[in-house]
C-alpha cells in the first residue's frame, strides 16, 4: 500500500543498474528524508552531466571541455597511443598512475552477439589519427575477455601494417591474489608471460 | 582525470546509502548512457516525491493524498490499531496480506544513544487517537532490536492502563534483524501468532 508518488520513484530507482527492489525502497526513504537542497544538488548534478558531458572530439572519452582535459595536456607523451573500450577503462588506467601518454576510446568492444562490430566502433577515427600523428607505440588496454580478445585480434591485424610498435597489457596473476584461486586460463597466462628474474 | 561535471556527480551519487564508488561510477556512465526521456523520468518522480509526499496527519505514513489510503479505506478494521517505528515497517506489514486494521506510525524507536527518547516519537497522538476510537486491539510491530524492546516495554506501561488488549507480534522474527528485511512468511507468522502482553 505505497503512495503513488513513492510507488513511481522505487520504480524509476530500480531502472538503474544494480538496483534491486530493496535497494531502491532504500533510496526512495533516504531521497524523502534528506534536506531538499542535498536531493536538489543531486538532481542537478544529474541534469548537469546529462547536458554538459559529450565526447571528445580527439580521444572520444567523457568530458565538459573539448578537447578533453588529457588531449590538451602538454606535458603529456604525444608519442605513446593506450587504445581503450571505454572511458571507465581509461579511467582505470588513469588510477594507475602509469601511465603518461594519449589516449583513444573505442566506444565498446567487438561483440558480434550483441551486433557490434569494428564498423559501430572508432576504428576509423584510430586510423586517421595514427597517420596524422608521429606515435612510437601503441598499447592495446582491453579487457581479457572474449570480446577483448576479438577486438584485440582484429586491432592488431589493423595496426600491423602501420609499422608502429603494437603492445597489449600483460595477462597473469592479479596483485594480491592467492595463486590458489587462481583460474586455469589466468594461470596458463601467467606461464607463458614467465619473466626471468 | 574526470570530467569536473563527471567527477560531481559520482560525489553526489556516493552520498546515497549503500553506494560506494564503483557503484557510483557505474550509476554515472548508466546516467550518460540513457536517453534524456529516462533520466528526465527518473528527475522528475525525485522531484514530485520530495514535493508531493507528506505523512498522513491520521497515521502519518507516507502519503500523497491526505488521509492516507489507508486510513481513507473503509473496507478495513477499524478496531485494530498496528503501531510501527517507520513507514517502511508498515510497508512490511502490508506485504504480508494478514493484516486488515488500521496503523500508526511513530517516526523512529526510543533510542538513547541517538537522543531519541518518546517526546520524539507520536506517542502523544497516539495516546489521543485511542482515547477518541473505539479500539478492541493495539498490535506492537515493532523491530526485534534493542530499540524495538525500549519501545514495546515504554509503549506496554503506556497502554496497559487504557484496559485495551495489547499483543506484540510473536517472535518468529529472528532477534537482531530489522523488521525492514523480514520476508512476507516470517512476518505473517509472526502476525498469526501474536501473544497478549
Amino acid at each position: 500500500m505505497y503512495a503513488e508518488t513513492f510507488k513511481k520513484l522505487i520504480e524509476e530507482l530500480k531502472q538503474l543498474p544494480g538496483i534491486g527492489p530493496k535497494s531502491a525502497q532504500r533510496l526512495a526513504f533516504y531521497i524523502l528524508q534528506s534536506s531538499g537542497k542535498d536531493i536538489g544538488q543531486l538532481v542537478e548534478a544529474i541534469k548537469a552531466a546529462k547536458e554538459k558531458l559529450k565526447h571528445c572530439s580527439v580521444c572520444f572519452n567523457i568530458t565538459d571541455i573539448d578537447p578533453c582535459k588529457i588531449c590538451a595536456d602538454e606535458s603529456r607523451d604525444t608519442s605513446q597511443l593506450c587504445v581503450v573500450g571505454e572511458p571507465k577503462d581509461l579511467m582505470a588506467i588513469e588510477r594507475s598512475r602509469e601511465y603518461n601518454g594519449k589516449y583513444h576510446v573505442l566506444g565498446g568492444l567487438i561483440s558480434p552477439l550483441d551486433g557490434v562490430g569494428p564498423d559501430n566502433l572508432r576504428m576509423k577515427e584510430l586510423i586517421q589519427r595514427l597517420n596524422k600523428g608521429s606515435h612510437k607505440e601503441i598499447i592495446l588496454a582491453i579487457s581479457a575477455t572474449t570480446e577483448g580478445e576479438a577486438t584485440n585480434i582484429y586491432l592488431s591485424r589493423l595496426l600491423k601494417p602501420l609499422g608502429i610498435k603494437l603492445t597489449r597489457l600483460a595477462y597473469g596473476l592479479p596483485i594480491g591474489a592467492d595463486m590458489d584461486y587462481a583460474d586455469e586460463a589466468t594461470l596458463s597466462k601467467a606461464l607463458e608471460g614467465r619473466r626471468e628474474l
